[in-house]
């Protein structure tokens, strides 16, 4: 990489180059705790999605505070993690083609792994690849739980966790199920989401005991996410949850109506830009979906009542029909993305900083370790 | 980067591990002939934009074809290009902030660079930072010419054009006017596209002539994208053109309906993706929008008449009523990406196949040099 990181460590907020993605490490430190403490005194394991942030220094902070690893979506984010020392990896996610199952493998010889299957065919290829190779791997059988994305319906849980089992001499652990409804997440009230889990926590319960009822056992179930974790936590079917945005907190998730009882979780992410155009009612910044993701929407514009349109790849678009409310050509404007995933994953980089955006000091820059891991 | 590349040269296609970023060479090098000998017949100058690839090795064939040098958005993409051996750039985009100018100032020593402005307060920042440095930097001032984002008014473009020019001994030099009208590239009908840029050329020539009338000199109007170009190009009044998609076409252009007496373009850009989950109705592949941006609406699966849902960040799910149409568990699936720029950013490298995405040889791998460049 031919270009420099947005800042160095001891620089001052104002000296960050824009657009730049900034966490505020305060804020991330006080949501990685209370999650932590929450999900101890809960009683549930907490394995954060590392799909979410793909740093390194991250995870590592997660495990120490008490996350018993992380999940992954790829394979090659297990790589990246598991080379920058991560040692205990679950990809939540099917596995098929035959070259990628040999190489999960050969990460299988250095870090505990686990992998999700929803067919007989995804089983048979893992324990083709791991047959004779003295490797076991946790292997998670997906159930689809309202998500209609990934899963065999429960009634066919049982069919496939004893394909599992029976390739137990190959290497292949049988974990649990992977039953997790990415949509709900995102349900605004707290009843429409409580509906929902109730009826995906109803559909992992009814494959574990179709597990139980053919005499098979099934040691965890895991799932569950930042909008929806009480709720799996809660329910005595759940004993792992898996959020990831938690840490940082988008605007997307932000908008969700809070449950109650549920540890609240503050903004930790955001992207500095700066006005290089103006006119009246109108100030264009340099940062566009090349710098955040807009598939959950718009980003929220920091302490400004001003409407974002998009201005295409490098540019945003703030307008008020108030000029007061409008910044200056030159100006810094602070944005909460929509979505943290996609976002993280357009940088190279986190400016790490401590004391707040106003007066703080970049702490450190850490690489996003597993940016651009996507298959 | 700790994981590997999807392929490398000498691979059958069939060996490209999922999701991949893949160019058809064949259809890539028609693409670029075909707007090289057009714009030569039609006598005006091709500047690509290279926010598109942001590839050295793809730049370096454009110029090597007849295109004058390329554009780029960004400060990072020029310093990342000029790093791998391209000497003409033009950040077609204003630059503020006053260390990114210094840096600028520096760049501008090794290569010929151009940048737009739009605002007194960037002509006089690019004096500060050039002055003393025995440098010159080509500007041109940046005319709103439809698209609501950057520029000036054409009445304002002669007091602007004479700031530069009274910074000609700092480095300034007048190069014309910047004239792009983004929006107006994807109006769907020839008609609709004529209108919106008749306008644009009427905007571009009143700004031309009003520095004309204030004794200035315009050497050149440049603007124009892979939507428009052959309306400014036989304007009279654009003496270059910019556009960037032409060589690899995405799904959004390609739904334009097209102009007579236009050279056709291909699609030479595809996602090859693999189904890992598989259910009646739906199969599930391994690319979502971490593979493909959605921001132009979703991808075309090529050869399948499917309804593409987006699955999330990692998953893409295709449905159809018609189960002899679904492709089943551990095929291929290639996809047409709806915007080529932002799914490009995506990637790290683009797979570059001779002969066909049915027996072809992977040629290459090209890495995405200015990937990640946004500042």
């Amino acid at each position: 990489m031919s270009f420099p990181p947005a800042a160095q460590p001891g620089d001052p907020v104002a000296a960050i180059d824009t657009p730049a993605l900034v966490v505020d490490l305060d804020a991330m430190e006080r949501n990685l705790v209370r999650m932590a403490d929450w999900t101890r005194q809960q009683g549930v394991r907490l394995r954060p999605h590392a799909k979410m942030h793909k740093c390194a220094e991250i995870a590592r902070r997660q495990i120490a505070a008490g996350a018993v690893g992380v999940c992954v979506q790829k394979l090659d984010e297990a790589q990246a993690l598991a080379d920058a020392g991560i040692g205990d990896l679950y990809i939540s996610n099917e596995v098929i083609a035959p070259a990628k199952l040999a190489r999960l493998a050969i990460l299988a010889q250095r870090v505990r792994l686990a992998v999700a299957v929803d067919s007989l065919e995804g089983v048979r290829g893992l324990a083709s690849a791991l047959r004779g190779r003295s490797v076991a791997v946790d292997v998670f059988v997906e159930v689809e739980v309202g998500g209609e994305r990934c899963g065999v319906p429960p009634q066919e849980a049982a069919r496939l966790a004893r394909a599992v089992h029976e390739h137990h001499g190959d290497g292949l652990r049988l974990a649990g199920l992977q039953a997790y409804h990415g949509r709900a997440q995102h349900l605004r009230s707290v009843a429409e989401r409580q509906a929902a889990i109730r009826q995906t926590v109803a559909r992992a319960a009814q494959a574990r005991d179709a597990l139980l009822d053919a005499g098979l056992r099934c040691p965890l179930v895991t799932g569950g996410g930042t909008g929806s974790f009480e709720i799996e936590s809660t329910s005595g079917v759940y004993g792992e949850i898996q959020p990831g945005s938690y840490l940082f907190m988008d605007r997307d998730y932000a908008d969700n109506d809070p449950s109650p009882g549920r540890p609240v979780f503050e903004a930790a992410l955001f992207v500095k830009a700066r006005v290089i155009s103006r006119r009246p009612g109108q100030a264009v910044i340099d940062a566009g979906h090349k710098s955040h993701a807009l598939d959950s929407g718009p980003p929220r514009v920091l302490g400004r009542d001003l409407d974002y349109v998009s201005g295409g790849d490098e540019h945003g678009i703030l307008r008020s029909r108030n000029e007061a409310l409008l910044p200056a050509l030159g100006d810094v404007v602070w944005l909460q993305p929509g979505h943290c995933d996609p976002t993280v994953n357009l940088h190279d980089e986190l400016i790490v900083v401590r004391g707040g955006l106003d007066h703080g000091l970049v702490e450190a820059v850490w690489p996003v370790t597993a940016r651009g891991a996507l298959r």
